[in-house]
């Protein structure tokens, strides 16, 4: 009885997405850059409103860039995992270098350091607008040090 | 000087994603969308060990067990913000149903509930398999209960 009501769940937790039951290594490698640029995606949402307060778009809110780049370190923290799956020659559309499979240590490491920036932006919120300034412009540089050599050129 | 290097990297920070420059309701729409379905890949790749363990397809693996659970507890409680912008109308391919925000409060509530049941589910990893099992159920258990009330079925 356990069991069943047990493997009753298991089964609606496979069909949480067709991703569980990927099958070829073409379907595994575009669930893996599906994957990878929606977390992308979720960084970028978090990082908006942060850009709009820099360019002064929006009033300074300190509380709100506390809240937002504690979850942007927290969620680029995941990106090595994300990068996982090599995706090197799979029919997928993405930006991602190939190099990133020859140089995950260094590829890992960047996003770290854009991970303890983003920790940092969240501690010096509370400082003010100039230490806000100051933190979202070494969190941006940490981004674009890793686009630089990891991202195809724009 | 100091401006121009952190308006330098602030015009980075912009170019991060064309996200940032949405203009009209429907690109707004389509990239809210992106993002919340982006959210949900991540905890579903974070997911399938799990599933993998508890059909015995993989081994029990406690570290991993609480490593992934408690990054599925991050990202589902970042759940309510990616469902902020309602879409209702847009023109966008979703199985967000429309009441999710006539009922926000709700729905929060439910994705609330996965967040602690996820916490729940790493710390029962140390347990051993049985108790793993049955916090993987409770997880995905408050899972389905969110998708039954505001997901299309399939």
């Amino acid at each position: 009885m356990k069991f069943i009501r047990v493997f009753g769940l298991v089964l609606t937790a496979a069909l949480l997405s067709p991703t569980l039951q990927a099958a070829d290594a073409d379907e595994r490698a575009q669930i893996a850059t599906d994957t990878r640029q929606g977390l992308l995606k979720v960084v970028v949402s978090y990082f908006g409103p942060l850009v709009g307060m820099a360019r002064g778009q929006i009033p300074f809110n300190a509380e709100l860039v506390e809240t937002n780049a504690t979850k942007i370190s927290t969620l680029v923290e995941m990106i090595p995992d994300v990068f996982r799956t090599d995706t090197r020659g799979a029919d997928v559309e993405t930006e991602a270098l190939d190099h990133i499979w020859d140089n995950m240590d260094d590829f890992a490491g960047k996003a770290a350091t854009v991970a303890e920036r983003a920790t940092a932006l969240a501690g010096a919120a509370s400082g003010g607008q100039d230490n806000f300034m100051q933190a979202f412009g070494a969190t941006g540089g940490a981004c674009k040090a890793c686009h630089d050599e990891y991202r195809v050129q724009q």
